[in-house]
C-alpha cells in the first residue's frame, strides 16, 4: 500500500504509531482538524490502531475511539484488553458507551462489563437492554435529578460540590422525584436562578411534566419533539419511574441516521451501513446477498425476453428498446419510491392512504408516459421509419410509466402496512414487475403486428 | 375527490373548515396527534387552508403553519394578505420565519417585510441573506447577550424583568459582548446560580469562546460540534461580532435535512423535494426534467445494440442476457456510488483520495463479478447448452461488474472534487458508462465466438 495518496499528517501519524511514540500520535492528532485525524485513524491498519489505544491513558483513549465511526469503534475496543477496554467506555458518555457494548460479541461484551466500576456497568448494563430506535436507546443517563423535599439553597449546594462530575451534564432541566424514584416535576434552571434559597423546589417546579416512555419507537418521540418545543425530554418507565433523558440533538442525530441507512437500504447495502475500512469478506457478502437476490428476480423477468424469441429474431430492432424500458421505468418508479418513503417517515401520509398515492401518481404518470412514450417512440420512427413499430414502442413505454409509478407509490405504504423494511424491499419488487410488465407489453404488443414492423 | 379513505378526524376538520368554523377546527387540530393533525391539514384544500389562516389569531395561526412542510407553509402563507401573513411570522422562530420568507416570490416577500415590527423585519432581513446551508442560514436570534460591564445581580434583575420574552429561548449559555458587539465571552447559567451578585461577568465568563462564522459552511459548523461537545454556539461576523447562535439540535436537523434531499435526488427528485401536495405540474416537471436527461443517455447506449444487429440476430438469446447485464450493473455500481455518498458526507473520504477508494472497491468487485458472472454463466449454459455462450455472458458480467464498482465508487468523489453535486449526477453517469461497457462486452464478446454460439 503506498501512502503517498495520503496527507503528510496521516504518513507521520502511522510513523509515530508504528515506532510506539503514542503521546507524540496523540498530540499530532490533537493538532489535525477532526475530520482529518478521523481519516488519518481510518488509515492506520487495525493492529496500529489497536497499540494507540492500549497505550494511550483511557481519557486519552476515548478522545481517539470517539473519532471513530462506530463499527471502527466497536472493532478496536473488541481487540484491546477487557480492562483497558473497560476503562476507556467508563470515559464515554452513558449512551455511546451502551451504543459500543451492545454491538460486541457478547463474551467481550460481558468481560468488559466486569470491569467496569459497578455503577457504570449498571447502568451500561440497564441501557443496553434497550433497540436503538427506542426511547431507552436514544437517552442518556447523565442529568441532573433531585428528590422533592430539597430546598433551593440545598440544591444549590449540591451543584457547587459536585461541579466537576456535573462539568459534561446538560443542564437546562433539572429532573424532580419522589421517594420512589418517579418522576414528579421539572425545574428550569433560570427559575431557580430567580428564587429564594429557602424555597422547596417542589412550591418551584413545573408540575406533571410531559415524557416518553421508555418503549417509545423513534417515530414517537420524534413527534413528541415535532409537537413541544423542548431541548430535552424525560423518560419513565412503566412504573413513571425516570430513567434517563433524551435530549433534542440526539433524536435529531438518531433521525439523521435513519434517514442515511434507509439511503444505504435503497441502493441495496444490506444492514444500512458500509465503511470501506471494514474487512473484504463481510463488505463482499453484504452487497452480495443483495445482488444474488436481485440477479434472480432479473432471471425470471427477461425469461419473458425468452418466451418471445421468435418475434424478436422477426423485428431484432426490438432489442435495442427493451434495455431502455426497462431501466427507464425504474427511474420512474424509483421517483416515486423515494417520494412515499419520505412522506413515510415525515408522517406526511400514512400506509392505509394508498388510494391517495396512486391517484396522486397515475397523473405524474400519465402525463410523463405520454412525454417519454413521444419521445422514444419519436426516436424508433427516425431510426426505422416504421409506424407500427414506434407505435408500440412509445404505447408500451406509456403504459409502463404509469404502472411504475403506481408500484412505485404504493409498495412501500403496503410493505409498511404488512411490517416490513420498505427501504430493502421497495426496489427489487419494483423493477422485477415492470421489468415484466415492460417486456411483455413490447413485445407481446409487437408479436400482435408483426408483419407490419 | 371521496373522503372515506381518510379518517373521521379529517372529515370533520374539512367540515368545520368549509363551514368557517375555525375556532372547532383549531380545537379538534389541538386534540389531534401531532402527525395526525399535520395530515388532515394537507388533505385540505389550499382555498381551505387559507380560510383557516386567515381567520385564527396570529399565534394560532403560526401553530398551524409549524404543522405543514416548509414548501406548504410557504404557499399557503404568500396567498393571504401581507398584513395577516406578517403578524403570523413574528409569532414563528426567527430562523423559520426567514427560512419562510427566502422561499417566497420576492414581490410577496418585500410586502410581507413591510407589514412586519420593524426590529423583526430587520432581523429578518438580516437572516434572509445567508444560504440554507450556511452557519447564518442555521442560526437563531433569540438569546441572552450582556455587555461585559454588568454584574450578576444586574443580569438576574434583567432576567427577572424579561421572564416572559425569554422564556421561548434557550438558554443554556449566555453571550458576553463588548461595546462593539464583539463576542468576549460566554457564560454559563449554572456559573450564575453559583456566584455572588456584585462579581461583574466579564471577571466570571469563559474568555476567548470558541464561535463559528456566519458563513462557515454546514460540513465546518457539523465538524465543529463533532469536536466540541457543546449543545450550542455563538456565530460571528467577519468582524468578530455576535449575530446569532446555533444550537446543535439546529445543526442535527440540518444534517438530517441533507441527507434525506441527497437521497431524493439519487432517485431522481430534482431539487431534493417532492410532496404529494404539491401542484401536479410542479411534481410532472421536475420528474421528467431527470427523466429526458436519463432516457436520452439511455438511447445513447442501446445505440450500442443497434451497431451490433447482425450479431444479435445470429444468436438472439443474447438479447435476454442484456437488461439482465445492465440492471445488475448498475445495481452493483449504485451500491459503491452510495459507499461514497456516505463516506463524504461523514467526511471518512477526500475527493483526492481516487485510488483508496479504487483498490477498495476492485477488490470487492472482483469476488462479486466472478460471483455474479458464474451464476449467470450457469443459468446460460442450462438454458442453451452452448459453452461459449455462457463464456460469452459469465465474462461480460464480470468484467462488467469490475467497472461497475469503480465507476460508482470514484464518479461521487470526482464530482465533488469539481464541484458538481454528486447526488444527482452520480447515478446516470454511472448507468450510461455501464450500459455501454455491458452491452459491448457481451455483444461483442459474442462477435468473437459468433459461429460457435
Amino acid at each position: 500500500m503506498s501512502d503517498q495518496e495520503f496527507s503528510n499528517e496521516t504518513t507521520r501519524l502511522v510513523h509515530l504509531v508504528s515506532q510506539g511514540e503514542v503521546s507524540e500520535a496523540l498530540h499530532l492528532l490533537q493538532t489535525m482538524p477532526y475530520r482529518e485525524a478521523t481519516r488519518a485513524l481510518l488509515r492506520l491498519s487495525p493492529e496500529l490502531r489497536q497499540g494507540l489505544l492500549t497505550n494511550l491513558d483511557p481519557a486519552e483513549a476515548a478522545e481517539v475511539v470517539e473519532h471513530l465511526p462506530e463499527a471502527e469503534a466497536v472493532e478496536v475496543v473488541q481487540q484491546i484488553p477487557s480492562e483497558k477496554a473497560a476503562a476507556i467506555l467508563e470515559e464515554l458518555p452513558s449512551d455511546e458507551s451502551a451504543d459500543l457494548i451492545s454491538e460486541m460479541e457478547s463474551g467481550k461484551a460481558e468481560s468488559i462489563l466486569s470491569e467496569m466500576d459497578p455503577e457504570e456497568a449498571a447502568e451500561a448494563r440497564s441501557l443496553i437492554q434497550y433497540e436503538e430506535d427506542e426511547a431507552g436507546g436514544l437517552m442518556v443517563t447523565e442529568y441532573l435529578k433531585f428528590k422533592e423535599e430539597m430546598t433551593v439553597s440545598e440544591l444549590v449546594a449540591d451543584l457547587k460540590e459536585k461541579a466537576e462530575i456535573y462539568s459534561s451534564y446538560d443542564v437546562q432541566y433539572i429532573y424532580v422525584i419522589d421517594h420512589s424514584q418517579k418522576l414528579v416535576g421539572v425545574l428550569r434552571l433560570r427559575d431557580l436562578l430567580l428564587s429564594p434559597g429557602k424555597v422547596r423546589i417542589s412550591n418551584l417546579m413545573i408540575n406533571n411534566p410531559l415524557a416518553v416512555l421508555h418503549k417509545d419507537s423513534l417515530e414517537r418521540v420524534e413527534e413528541f419533539f415535532e409537537e413541544h418545543h423542548y431541548e430535552g425530554t424525560p423518560v419513565v418507565d412503566d412504573q413513571g419511574r425516570l430513567v434517563g433523558v433524551v435530549q433534542r440533538s440526539d433524536l435529531e442525530a438518531a433521525v439523521s441516521h435513519r434517514n442515511e441507512s434507509q439511503y444505504l437500504k435503497a441502493q441495496g447495502i444490506v444492514g444500512g451501513e458500509e465503511l470501506r475500512t471494514m474487512p473484504l469478506g463481510v463488505r463482499s457478502r453484504r452487497r452480495l446477498s443483495w445482488l444474488s437476490v436481485n440477479i434472480v428476480l432479473n432471471v425470471i423477468a427477461a425469461s419473458v425476453i425468452a418466451f418471445y424469441q421468435d418475434t424478436l429474431a422477426a423485428a431484432i430492432s426490438l432489442a435495442v428498446f427493451l434495455p431502455i424500458i426497462s431501466d427507464m421505468s425504474g427511474c420512474s418508479g424509483n421517483q416515486a419510491v423515494a417520494v412515499s418513503m419520505r412522506e413515510l417517515s415525515l408522517g406526511l401520509v400514512k400506509p392505509s392512504e394508498m388510494f391517495h398515492v396512486l391517484r396522486k401518481e397515475f397523473a405524474v404518470g400519465l402525463i410523463n408516459g405520454l412525454a417519454l412514450g413521444l419521445l422514444l417512440g419519436g426516436v424508433a420512427y427516425l431510426w426505422k421509419g416504421s409506424l407500427f413499430l414506434s407505435l408500440v414502442i412509445s404505447g408500451a413505454m406509456m403504459v409502463n410509466t404509469v404502472i411504475a409509478v403506481g408500484i412505485g407509490g404504493a409498495v412501500p405504504l403496503l410493505l409498511r402496512r404488512f411490517g416490513k423494511d420498505p427501504a430493502l424491499a421497495s426496489g427489487p419488487i419494483l423493477t422485477t414487475v415492470t421489468d415484466i410488465c415492460g417486456f411483455f407489453l413490447v413485445l407481446g404488443g409487437a408479436s400482435l403486428v408483426i408483419s407490419r414492423i
